[in-house]
């Protein structure tokens, strides 16, 4: 990007950095690649910035549909940090790729939004599937993805999103395999996350909520269910994204699926997050 | 209030009711008293409405002081109801009393508000301490204010909120003396219920957040400690109207003191609470 860009960092060498650092060799666009499994243990967010005057519709669709849209910051307007979430957070450098949308059209992909800017500008961040999916990894609950390194999958439902103003659609949910007799633990962690989707909304039946093919998800990788694996769903935060589009505001700008918000907040933490100083 | 005002009824009769039938019974202005111990099981709430210029800022301290202001639920501008707490609610009417502040100043009181009622309100629902009270009684642990029918006693801190725009302060909390050997039991019990205040914020030594005197809360009814009790603190919802005092909104019409939102939701369900029809 520029003559001066410092020198760029690898997915190993990145590991190697609590969140913090993380965040600075993001900011400085050293490490422009995803975060799953980095900073391990601090809550990583979804990143979805609108003007204000998409701002209360669009807070009201998250607050009605939680398990898909966990709030877990909101900024003021024209502010570029969320103190419950990281000190000295700057939203316009610090997430690792940005999608810039207009009237729901993809139109650039960013490193940085510095100069796209806008004093109107607010920040929502959503928990996101890391943080349950590490706790039940370090369960020794198996996850098909982490460990083939592809795309969890993720359906299209025929479950209705809760409507705000234009904001509403179906709710896209997420996909893996678990053992039958491991259900009860698995739910039984995750409903302790419900800042990042909670307890799954599904299993067993993928008709039941509209899914037809579970070889053909509308985003991800299929997986491959083991002899006694059942198919488990849990909300997931694409259907923030699937909202948005529909909904077509003059400006949203999103994070990179896979490239989120590395905060500050041990993700076994309940809001309101960051203690104050 | 009219020459057609049907019987009235009282605390006793409005005990047999549920909460549809009570509701009804509170919009006909046949029951206008205090909600604590009415429709048990089922959820009551705070009620806050503001006009739309005011929502995002309040909104967003709730967002931040979750334990305090726990939203359970927020309306579509001008609508008179919020489908995830109860069907056919009427926002104007269905509470059994409301208090009318103007710049911040206490300008009425009414039983009905269709005649203040403007396309751009947004309402407001806050969980509130009836759902954990209830649930700590069944438990066993006796409360004094519920025993001896007297108020809970509230108190001012030093704890200071998350401000929101205009919208800050400092945490108000309300007291009960719990048995010393309890209080494990008490706040496992209490943090089931985040959208209901959750598990206290403080024991044991009300001088640390800025309590000197429990003898004279700054609202409600003093109590007395049994030998081996402590005093235990939970944010109240008090602390959203010290907000909306200071911020001396417009208009900003809520519930009177006592006299809650009875919705149709199981108190212990989690949101996003009532299902779809």
């Amino acid at each position: 990007m520029s003559a001066t860009k410092p020198a760029s960092l690898g997915f190993i060498e990145a590991q190697q950095l609590d969140s913090r650092s993380l965040r600075q060799a993001i900011r400085a666009c050293q490490y422009t690649g995803h975060t799953a499994g980095l900073a391990p243990g601090m809550l990583q967010a979804n990143v979805v910035i609108l003007p204000e005057d998409e701002a209360l519709d669009f807070m009201r669709f998250c607050q009605r549909n939680p398990q898909a849209c966990p709030l877990v910051g909101v900024s003021d307007t024209g502010r570029v940090g969320i103190d419950t979430l990281a000190q000295n957070l700057d939203l316009r450098s610090d997430v690792p790729g940005y999608n810039v949308y207009r009237h729901g059209e993809l139109v650039a992909q960013h490193k940085d939004i510095s100069a796209l800017w806008r004093e109107d500008l607010v920040t929502f961040a959503l928990g996101c599937s890391f943080t349950f999916e590490q706790a039940l990894m370090r369960a020794g609950v198996d996850l098909y993805h982490v460990k083939h390194n592809t795309t969890v999958p993720m359906f299209r439902t025929e479950l209705a999103c809760r409507e705000a103003g234009k904001y509403g659609g179906n709710m896209v949910v997420s996909m893996r395999g678990i053992d039958a007799e491991a259900l009860d633990t698995v739910r039984n962690i995750c409903e302790k996350y419900p800042h990042a989707h909670g307890a799954p909304v599904h299993w067993g039946s993928p008709e039941a909520i509209g899914i037809h093919d579970l070889n053909n998800p509308d985003w991800g990788d299929a997986i491959v269910l083991e002899p006694g694996q059942i198919p488990v769903f849990w909300a997931c935060g694409v259907t923030s994204q699937n909202a948005l589009d529909r909904a077509r505001p003059s400006l949203c700008i999103s994070h990179t699926p896979g490239h989120m918000l590395v905060t500050d907040v041990p993700e076994d933490r309940l809001p309101p997050f960051l203690e104050q100083s």
